[in-house]
This record gives structure tokens, sequence and C-alpha cells, in this order.
């Protein structure tokens, strides 16, 4: 392998002659050999949005001139459009509140633009890594507002998901609107309800996590792009601080503003918390509706068996013919995951000291997997599951004649107390509900199939109507 | 002990002659010895609240006669002031989705109604648990609105604690303003900082956990009574279900609003989820905040001891003299405890099935505990610590001119390279890092005066002025 | 009020004059209110038995006269016999590291010692708290060693009710063990299993529990008594540090070894991390147990319904005659509490700094209320669920009847693919497995009769013995 | 893209041309684009090593022909041996309990297998993947047990770093052991400790570590392989479950052996949650080190600075000269992202049903993430952290020189109180504790200069040895 050698504080070291990274990039990467993964693309993207927003401002306030400038932001636009990842070669977890991260988008950047000005890579007297491209920031600002962009970019992917899923559950409601079926609590029949009620309920509370999310995304807007190296502005010129907000907007096209209090922006990661608070708000709602799907889709023999749904796979090796929940399966795992990505992004929110939090990296990397998996899952629960969901009809009418939860409805008429035993006696002896107030003289039958109809117990805006009249 | 008998589905007991409650608190009483505690007074107080607007409602709509409807609210009037709470013996954990709670106040009201009317306790042909106190309500409407209630109530006691927070540290920002000090990030030395900017930070980060807790507090004022046992108001009257809600808001003075979809809201409890999350983000911020104190208190020989906590107890049984930063302690301790409430509540949530979250009572058992130690702690954190801080603006000094990380604001001028080498040098020998670079020649004395200005490397917007003339 | 006056470096204050406690507890109090909860019985106890240790022990190496030892041994008796917890004031959630409930240890005891010494309480010239009851101690060592004793009081407790338990469940499994029924993997139709199986299972899993908890319990055993403030025994004299741990072996009855490392001893927790994660490993066990029972029990007419558990108390206040698995919900919520508590503890650990762990306050707070409720959640399991199961063999056999999952005994006789095709073609048709089997010739009808016994399908013994002839 | 066409039971696919994988995997890569990420090399040749023992057992039991077993045993050593694991392409996280990822291997082995005896890949006449591959084997008994075999192939190399860390501390404990210094608690100066006895902490606590997680380690010995579908071993022939364990054993050299009670060892998951648990319990301890480490290296001038830490990279983008503690960060960060895997773990591990815990692949996923960060961490911990570290003598010995804790040493002498006046004033008035302990007579010099010997603190035994004089 041919090398160039690059010096920094520490020393010296060979870095391959080819590589647009550099010795700041190779000491991180051979420092932190951790998760053995890549940086995420969409991350490498905000950190080069940055630079191009740096070097924009920079070069308008006459601190970069237009050649490197021009450079820079070439190297950057390539990098935007999916370029030069290789490149980034440090761990997503890794020490040093993203210094390496940022110092590696620094030389990547600094190298290509040395090689555009037609010179050698690691000359960084054409085009340095520090006093160029990093110009007029510090990580402390450039790394959490890169999270932020990152977030902004992510998270709206997430939300497309959920609200597609939302639709295909209001079109479900609208299909399985007549069935009608036995309601559970505590996995113990209740009263009747309508399967379209049921699905309606699981997009209703989609809806609110929509709603959520979006509120929660806010937070991302605010960021601290400026701050530099603790919030201060150090080394920032008047003209850039005032500037490259605005100009990174354009840049990005995401309409972000700038901390009243660049400080606490710099050394706080509680928004970061709070939007992972949310999703893993969302993690629970859609495990709650993957266990329902799992439940009411038992059997196909021996469980509920109300609805079905669709086949995507073979369930078993061992045994032919299953048919297992996979999908909703996979949702649930995806919630579990989310919800343990929260509590390491709450322990490192807690753990910063002082002007900065040191632990962004590891924050980074669990928000991001779970905003990315939790779109992937979506997806697949809409795709493969959700749309292809059918109800058996008969099934769900062939349980709701057989339970005595009705009994519920004649309380108001007969007391709690005669209708529990009512309700006992039907299930020791098998007789109906309707059969045993009848004989026992409680109501007449015209009272009876007016209390006793199942529809009716399931919409109150019927007896509402009823009353108008 | 004198004691009646009562009886219910399973079978007859016997209870304290004297006791409000019944047979079904006795019960559960039995079944559910798990913490040892009593129901948290709030949410007793809200269930009496919910009681006795269905009293009022049903009175109205004609189905509840006055003389028992008085009783009924007389018997509430006096829970919510605070009597007969020592009748409510269900422990907080228990099963049965809050049953057993919301039956312990049906059987404590109507023997408390039964004896305004002149009844002997359990005598239940006067006023009766179920069919009078219990009208068109059930457990899964009753117990989430109480809880949703009783967030109500306790929440804006913590909010207010944290605004006094906010309060107490803005008025130290501003005490601490000229107090200039070394900022350090990964605990190594960084560039200057006011000690009030520090101060101003924590003030920006509580700011905005208020402003969230103000936020995620409406999320409460969704209520699903009138949903009675799943949702689909079986059992409610169209008038009931038209005026329970209003009437509930006139005795409690909240803003509360019918949810659009209650099956939805009786089977979900993402609300509570999204609430302890906001609650947990808070804690993060209220222990880094707490760590930071701690950490610049150190000392007092062999620390930072940049700032002193006020001595509110001795230190240590074995070494006098010691002083140690007991509150700031305390409020960490509170955070980690409210961490792990929400992941609790985050289980509870996930575990609902179908048509109810059988979970809801270890739910709001930590959630009430999250959001009362946040006050308590809140409160001590402010009149015990915060008030009382005073700076060391010696000590402050002294270290800030020891220190060398005054060297990056020579890199807009020298290089980072240059300025690095000059920082190492100086840390290596001692000598100043105006001495090296008068001695290296690189800027005159003037240049230097006006770029190692610490004062002014604080305030990006001193440059501005500048700029400005 | 009567009050006296009692003084320390911070000040003077008032203390009632009949109380045992004294200035540092009182200041604690105020500093302190958290959770308006009491100290933990058993930890106040271990803490007496500390302190007469410590006397007994001073008092022979000579630093502690007759006189005052036997005063304070007799204080300590009173207390570990269940008296003057009341003097007990500071929350359980306290900053210091303990400092004020050893304070309030050394207080309630002199002042007790004091009072059986015919002195006034407060006149600490007698006894004093810190000369003499504290004698050759430290919070430090004090603290951590009084957790370590509540545990090995506390967990034995739970311990004995999983015994209970495994018993239990034993017995169940003897009497299911012909009860032949469908197995479910993924809430799908499986294969054959005996209800005895499935319930010697839960007793393997809890032997298992039990087996870990035993060996977790032998962490508690080395404790760091002697240590003093940071484990260099500063102020313990060679005799004391060679003889307390000896002597708190025989006030306790537990055979507690002094820790080789005793700085290690006094600055980590991880011991109790430990232990609480065994306890949350076994708090998912009983949940998913519980989750199992639940749903086995579902129904009674839309559910899976083959088993009942014993009704304890009426399901619901609005469905008259519901009866719910209030015991199974109780304890996957004491679980899903174990569960929240142990993060708790995790982020209480970890957060210590340099020579001590100032969160044990919090830690202790949740690791006895995990011990606590898991030994009286088990025992109402034992007692009021799993003790009185019973099955419905009917209900089990007709839902294997109509299963087609005996299709997977075919797989090694015809393959899994014409395996598949007949149970999917009996799901469809309503053909059983053996009418398609003997329609397409595949086998005959004796083959088929071994091979589709259910009872043979649930044990591979059978098999086994069969092979044997 | 050449394709061949495959089918199941839900119909046909294009499957590549050149693919090992079939239709199944295919299926399943399609429903679960979840991470994006490929399976664990280490669980992939777990699955083919149970494969090769499966063929085994079953070729000497007369089940497989001898051709066939050679050629699928063939394939299993390739796979073993590193090669086709770009053909496993489903995602970690993925539903359907393992299925998919066993499904892939069965199906990869039999293609290789078909191929070597010459047939087309696709032609599952030859060799089939679930007739001959998967013969006598479930999902449920080959995915838990490779999931049990990685965690035995990962564990040791953990433990292995571990054990690196551990003898790296004791040399640095030796090479530490004459520096004296401050200890302090709560951040706060408390008495002297050597530095070496510090490192010798550490060594104890990750000790301790490494005796746990071999202990746990052992829980990973006990499989299910030969419980087939649900633990009642259905499928399997005598002659295979007696002897697939053995076989398996010599295949992985790992000394497992079958459990007990197989329906047990298949549902429940509790084991791998047990091993979570511990790896937790051994992150918090690293975090705890790395934290202190932080701390002590804090500076170069404005914090504790009593060691330095390798400089391992340039800290600062903008700040030139900044040195940071990279690695004790990202082992802090390491440790958060483990904390929060064993919380997923736990979800998962606590959501099983019945038969069958569904929800494996997440558990493994984080397990697996757990153990090898932690390995990884680890082993920059030692080569880039401890092994370099160095003490700042002088700076110790200052500091401590400066503190007042030495009057701790006083108490058994004049008492609490009187030292506590002492150490008060010392503060204040900047006079040593000698000149006051002098100044007031209240011991004499020689008196002294034994009593504030600060190395003779720091050790007990030193004590001990006079004594023995």
């Amino acid at each position: 392998m041919n090398t160039r050698i690059e010096s920094d504080s520490i020393g010296s070291i060979k870095v391959p002659i080819e590589a647009y990274y550099g010795v700041q990039s190779l000491r991180a990467h051979n420092n932190f050999y951790i998760t053995g993964k890549g940086m995420n693309p969409t991350l490498i993207i905000s950190l080069a949005e940055i630079k191009k927003a740096a070097a924009i401002t920079n070069n308008k306030a006459g601190f970069l001139t237009d050649n490197i400038a021009k450079a820079i932001i070439t190297a950057c636009d390539e990098i935007i459009s999916g370029k030069l990842h290789d490149q980034f070669i440090v761990d997503p977890i890794q020490g040093g509140a993203g210094t390496s991260a940022n110092m590696n988008a620094n030389e990547v950047i600094a190298n290509r633009a040395i090689e555009l000005l037609g010179g050698n890579k690691g000359d960084y007297t054409i085009v340095h890594p520090n006093d160029h491209v990093n110009m007029a920031q510090s990580t402390n600002d450039v790394f959490p507002t890169a999270g932020k962009l990152s977030v902004l970019t992510l998270l709206p992917r997430a939300i497309a998901q959920l609200q597609r899923l939302y639709n295909a559950l209001v079109v479900k409601s609208a299909e399985f609107d007549n069935i009608i079926k036995m309601g559970r609590t505590q996995l113990q029949d209740a009263v009747p309800i309508r399967l379209g009620q049921s699905f309606n309920a699981y997009a209703s509370v989609v809806k609110r996590d929509i709603d959520r999310l979006n509120k929660a995304q806010k937070e991302m807007l605010t960021i601290n792009i400026g701050a530099t190296a603790i919030g201060t502005s150090i080394n920032a010129t008047p003209e850039y601080l005032s500037n490259i907000t605005a100009n990174l907007q354009t840049v990005t096209g995401k309409k972000i503003v700038q901390a009243d209090d660049l400080i606490d922006a710099t050394q706080n990661l509680d928004s970061f918390v709070s939007v992972s608070g949310i999703l893993k708000t969302c993690a629970v709602n859609l495990s709650k509706i993957s266990n329902d799907l799992r439940l009411l889709s038992s059997g196909p023999k021996t469980g509920l068996a109300e609805i079905n749904l669709p086949a995507k796979q073979n369930g078993s090796s061992i045994m032919p013919g299953k048919i297992n929940p996979v999908i909703p399966e996979v949702v649930s795992q995806v919630a579990f995951n989310i919800i343990g990505n929260d509590f390491t992004i709450t322990m490192a929110a807690e753990s910063g000291q002082l002007e900065l939090n040191a632990f962004e990296p590891v924050l980074f990397y669990n928000l991001f997997e779970s905003i990315e998996t939790l779109e992937n899952a979506t997806r697949t629960f809409v795709d493969n599951c959700i749309t292809g969901i059918t109800a058996n009809e008969e099934r769900c009418k062939e349980l709701l004649d057989q339970s005595v939860g009705t009994a519920t409805a004649l309380c108001p008429y007969i007391g709690y107390k005669k209708s529990a035993e009512i309700a006992k006696t039907a299930l020791k002896t098998g007789k109906t509900v309707t059969t045993l107030v009848l004989e026992g003289g409680f109501l007449t039958e015209t009272e009876l199939q007016d209390i006793l109809n199942p529809v009716a117990m399931t919409q109150i805006e019927a007896k509402i109507d009823k009353c108008a009249i």
C-alpha cells in the first residue's frame, strides 16, 4: 500500500496515499473499533451541508478566498450527493463528543478540495482541515447541529410511513364497520364492539403519535451552529454568526433557527431525549396494536381467529402449513429496541458535564436507529400486514352469540346484583341470558329485544337519535 | 371486633361494623397486599369528584332521586375535603385495572350516603355501590379519568416549583455575570465563560422543561368518562353522555374535554407515557445541573472550588467539618427514580390488550411518585441549594490565569497548527501564551491584548458592537 | 411543643424535648422531604445491629467503657425488637450517601442510652452520637453494610415464597398430567402438549430463579464494615478491624465476611446491581407465567378457556358476573415495577465517583421495594391463584380435535411439502388430516393411528420405550 | 438478472439463479427490511454447526443417506470456515422466532449440498431444506441453541479482554503504590489514599465482573436441541434425541448439555436475561472507572490533574493542543448502550407466550452487540488508555498538603466536635491543622506526627505491625 505521511500534535503516521481522510480520522479509526459499522449516511450528508454553509458564510465575510471556498463547496456537494462516504472511517460510537466525525469530514473535504485545486492530498497548505474547512466552527456546534439536521431528514420519513399506517387503518375501519363481535377486557368477555371500531381506535392512536412526532420534531429546529467551542462563539466573527444559520437554511431547505442561548444549546441534549421519548410512546402504541392483531388472529383452530393476517411466509421449519403473525412480531421487536435505545439516550444525556456533553455519538447512534427502524417496521406493517387483513365475520358472530356479556345491558333495568346472578346461571346452565330473564319474568320480550340488541350496544349515538325523535 | 356480613357473587364475608368500605374493598385488600402503602390522596379525591359529577348528571337526567343524589354528593364532598381517606384500603398496586379502587370509592360513598340517609352501613337497598354510586360508569372510564385528573392536580405543583427554580437561577445568573472563569469541555480546560452565563444556561434548560410539561399536560385534558366498559358507552344514557364532562369540569375546575374516540381513549395509556417521557427529560436536565454544581463546588481544597453550596447539614459521621453537596445528590437520586419509573410506565402501557389496559394501577403508582418527588426535590433544590450558592471569584480568576485555553483565540490569526504548538509549549514550560506569542514574533502586544481579552472571549456581542462602530 | 436546643457546625436548632433523634436528623428531615415515607424497618434494624456489634467490639478493645457500651447495646436491642422506629425521621431518598440515616441511628441510640444512664436527652457529654455510637465507623462502611444485611433478611423471605410457588406448580403439574391439549407457538396452533407439562415448565423456570437468587444472595455476604471513610480503615483500631465482622456475625446470625479489598467494597455498588438483575430475571419469568395463565383462562366463552383461575373478587363495577385474572395481573405489575427499579438501581450504581457512591439511598429504596413486592406478589400468586386453578379438560380436547397441527407428525413419513398441502386442505375443507392422508393413499390407517396419536406426540420417552422393545 | 423459480405454500417467486438462498429466505428478506444489516457471523456459524451435528446424528441413525449427509456436512464446514456468509440475507431483527434465519441456513446448505452432489440449485428433490437439512429439528430448538452457542463463542473473547484489563490495572496499582493523594467522597476532600490503592480497587471490581461472567456463562451450556417445535421432541427420533447433544459437543468443542425440561428450555429466555444482567453490571463498573479516570485527569490546569491519560488524538477541532479523555468516554458510551440493550432484552424475554418466545431475534441482536462492543471497548481501554496512564506525583502531594481532611484522624483523640472546629478554622484562616492543634494545646508535636502521618492513614496494616511490636 502506498502511503503518505501526515502529522499532528501527537506525531506522524502513514495514511494510504489515495485516502481522502487524514491523520486525525485514522487515529480515531484505530482508537474506536467498537461496533465495526460505518457512520450513518444521513449524518455524513448533514456534516457536509454544514461545512458548505460555513464556507459560503466565511467567503462572504471575506475570510475565505473564492478559490478555496469554491473547492470546499464542490467537495461538500459531492458528499451530499452520496459520494466519498466510504472515506468516513470512524466508528459511530466514538469518544470525544464527535470530534473524530467532524475531523473526518474536515479532512475528507479538505483533501478533495486540494485535489480539485490541483494539489496533492495531504498538502494542507492549500486547504487546511481546521483553518479552512472548520473555520469559525467547533465540533461542539457542528456535531449537535448535524445530529438535529439528520433527525429532521429521517423523522419525516418515519412520519410518512405512520401516515400510511393511519390511512390503511382507516380503510380497514370502514371495511369492518358492520362486523359485530365481542369486546374483551383483561382477556375476559366484556360487551359487544364492532370490528371497525377496533380498527378506528388503532387509527386514532396512530394519529396521536403523528401529532406528537410532528410537534417534537420542532425541537430539532433550534440549532447551536455559531456557538463554537462552548456557546460563547469564540473564533466566530460577528458576520459569520449573523449569517450562518440563514445560509444553512438555504443549503438544507430546513427551517432551522439559531438558539437564543447558545451556551445552553451546546451543553444540553434534552431535545433529543424528548424526541426519543415520543418515539418510545409511538413504539408502545405500535406494539400494543401488534399484540392485538396477534391475539385476534390466533388460531386457526384453537385461538380467537376473528381476523386473518395475510400469509407472508411459511411459519415453521417443522410444522407444515403453519402461518405466523411475523409482521406484528417484527413490529413489536422494533418497539422493544426503540424502548431500550431510549434508555441509552437518556443515560447519555444525563451524563453531560459543564460546558459539553461528550456522549452524543452513542446518543445519535441509538436515535437514528430508532427512527430508521420505526420507518422500516411501519412500512412493512402497512404493506405486508394491515392492508391484507380480512375478517372472519361468522366466527365473530358465533363467539358473540355464545357469550353472556350482554347481561351488562340489563343492569340499568334490573340492577347489578340480579344481572350478575343471571350471567352466572347462564354460564353454568348454558341457557341464554334472554331465556333466563324471561323465565324470571324480569322484563318482557319486547323490552329485551331493544335492550339486548348487540349493534345498539356498540353505539350510544343510535340511542341519541332515538331520543331526538 | 364487631362485624357485619356482606356478600357478593363470590360469597359472604365479615366486614368491621364501623367500616365504610364493603365486601369488594375487603376482598381486594386481602388479594393485594403488595406495597403495604395506601392509595394516593389525590387519586382518592379525583375518584370522589367523578362520583359527584356522575350523581349530579344522573340526577338531572332523572335516573337518581334527589335524596340519593344529595347523599352521594355530600359523601363525595367529605372525601374531597380530606375525610374518610383511611377507608380506602386497597393497595395502589392491584390487579383488575382499578376495579378495586373504583369499588372502594363506590362502597365508601354508598355507606356514607346510607348513613346520611339514616340507614345502617351495609344496607345497600338504600344506596347501592354499583347501581347508584357507579351509575352509568365503569371502572374503565372512571379510573383512567381519575388518573388524568390527578395528574392535572399534581403536575402544576411540580411546574410551580420548576418555575421557582427558573427564577432562582435567573437571579444567580445576574449575580454572577461578572465572574469570569474557565469553561470546560470533557472536563478539560476549554475557553473562558462567565459564571453568570453558566447559570443562565441552567435557567434556559429549565425553562424548556416547563414549556414541555405545560404542553404535555394538555394531553391529560382529554378524558374518557362516559365510555363505560369499553368505549361504546354501554349503560350510559345519551343525557348522561352529553353532560357528564361538563359537570365534571364544573366539579373539578379543570378544562377537560371528552375524547372523540372513546374506544381508543379507554384502551390506550400512551398519554401517560408521553407525560412520563417529558418528566424523564426534565429529570435528565435537573440531574445534569446537579452534577455540575457538585463538580463546581468540589473541594474545598482538592477540587474545582469555583462555587460554594450552602452548608445544610454535617457531611460526615466520621470526617469532621466536611460539608457535602447533599441537595444536588438528592435531586439526582430523584431523577434516577423518575427515569426508572418511566420504564415501568412504558412496560405497563405496552402491555394493554384489546379493549383495555389492565395495568393502570402500577402506572399511576409510578407516575404520581415521579411527579410528587419531582415537586419535592425541586423545592428543596431551590430553597436549600440554589438560592444560597456563592461564587469564589478569586479562585475562578486564579484557575483562568493558569490555563492555556485562551490559545484558541489565536487560531484565526496564526492558524490551528501554530496555536497548538504554543499551547503545548506553554503547558510544558510554564510560560504564558502571551510570552510565547511575543517571543515568536507572531503578533504585537496591542493585537494580543485585544485577542486574549478573556471577557471579550465570552461575548461575541461585544465584538458586534465594535464592528458597528 | 416543648423543645431543647441542639447545635452542630451549622448552628443551633430546636428539637422536640421528647425526641430521641437530634439536630442532624432534624436537619436531614427538613432537607429531604421527598417521598414522605419512612425508612424501611429492616434497614433500621440492620443499622442497630451494626451499632451493637461496634459497641461490643469497641468495648472489648478498651475504647468504650462498660457503662456506655451496655447502654448503647440495650438501646440497639430495643430498636432491633421494633421499638423507637418512629424516631427515624429521615426520608428514604436522601442526599449524602446515607449519612443522615446513619446519624439518625447514632442520635436515637445515643439519646436512648443517655436516658438509660439517667441523663437528659441531648446531653451528649454522657453518650455522644459520633464519638461513642459511631466509634470506629463511618457512614461509608455502616450504610452499605446495613444495606447488605437488609437484603440478607428480606431476600430469603422472597425465596421462600418462590419455593412455595414452585411446590404449588409441581402439584398442579401432576394433577394436570393427563390433560392433553394443543400447544401454541406465536399464538398459532402448533402440536399437542399435556397441560401438566406446561405447569412443569413453569416449575422448572421458577426453580432456576430460586437457584439464581440463592447464588446472587452470596454476593451480599461480603461487607465493608471496618473500612470507615474510604476503605483505608482510618480511625478504626486494629483490634476493632479484626473483630467487628465476627461480632456482627454473632449479632445478626448471618455468615458475613470482611471484603478483601475494603476500598473497592466501599466505592462500588455492583453487588446490588447484580442482585437486582437476578430479581429482574425472576420478574420476567413470573410475568411470562402470569401472561400465560391469563391467555389460557381467557373467556369464558370467547377465549381459550382451557383453564379456570379461582374467582377472588368481582371483576367489574359495570359488567355483572365478570371474573378477571386479577392475581396474574398484579404479578405482572409487580414485575414491571421491579424492572423499572432495576434501571434506577443501575443508574445509581453507575454514578459513583472516586472513593464513594453517594447514591445508595435511592438504590436501597428501590431494591428493598423490589424484594418485598416480589415476596408479596408471589405469596398472593400461590394462595389466591395457582393452588385454585382447575382445568377444562373437555375444552382442551375439543380444541385439539379441531386443529390440524398434528400434520406435523407426518413430515418424517411423507415430507414437509406434502404435509403442508394436507394441513392447508384440511383447514380449507374442514376434512380431518386422517381423512386426507387416507384419501391420498399416503399411509395406511394402522400407520396413521400410531403416528397421529396425540399422547405419543407429547412424549418422546414413550417412543424410546417402544424402541427398546 | 438470471433467475430460477421457487415455490412454497404461499406461491412462486423468482430467485437469482446463482443464489444459494431460496424462496423462504427471499420472502423473509422482503418482509423484514428493518436494520439493513446482516446476520451476525458467529450466529451463522453456530447455525451451521448445528446443521452439521444434526446431519451426523441423522446419518448414524439411518435416516439420512451417506451421500446427502456428506454433502450437507461439507456445506456446513464451508460456512463454519467463513464462506457463503453473504448468502444469509435476512435481517437480524425479524418476525417469526428465527424461522427465517433457520430457513436461510437450511436453504443455503441444501443448495450448496445439491451443487456438491452435481445438481442444480433449487432442485430440492436432491437435498431438501426442510426434510434433509432441518431433519428432526425445528427453528424452536435450533435458533435458541444457536444463540447460546454464539454467546459461548463471543463471551470468552470479552472475558479475555477483561482479564487483560485486570492485569493492566494490577500493574498500575503496583506502579502507583507510593503515590499518596487525597481521597474524595461526594467530590469533597476526605482522607488520604494511595493512588495504587485506587487502581487496585479498580482491579478488584473487574475481577468480580470476570467471576460473574464466568459463572453466568454456564447458563448458556444448557441447550434445547432435540426439543423440536415445543419441547416435546415431536419428529425427533429417540436415537437422534439421545445423540444430538453429544455430537454437537464434538462439532463445537463446547461442553453443552441437554436441558432436563425441554419444554421450559424452549419457551423461556431467562438465561439470556441473566447473562445480559451480568454484562450490564460489568458495564456499570467500567463506566464508573472511566468516570473516575476522567475526573482524576481533568485539567491540565483547571482540574484535578492527578493523573495523565495518554494522548491518543487531538481533542478538538477548534481548541489547539487540547487532549481529551476519549477512550474513557467511549467506554462509558458502550456501557450506556449495553444498559439500554439490557432493557430491550428484558422486554423481549418478558413477552414470550405459551410454548414459545417469538422475540429471540431482537434479543440476540442486542445481546451480541453488548458482548462484542464490551470486548472492543475493553480492548481499546487497555491498549489506548490504562497502560499509558502516568501519575502527577507532585500535584497529588500539593493537593494533599493543602487539604484539611487529615483532621479526621484527630477524632479518636480529641473528639468529633473539637476536630470539626479545627477543620473549619483551618479552612477559614488558612492555618494548618497541625498549627491549630498545637496552638490549642490539644496534643503534643510528637503525638501529632504519629497521628497525622498521611501514609499511615492509608494503611491500617501499618498500625497492626506497630501494635505487634
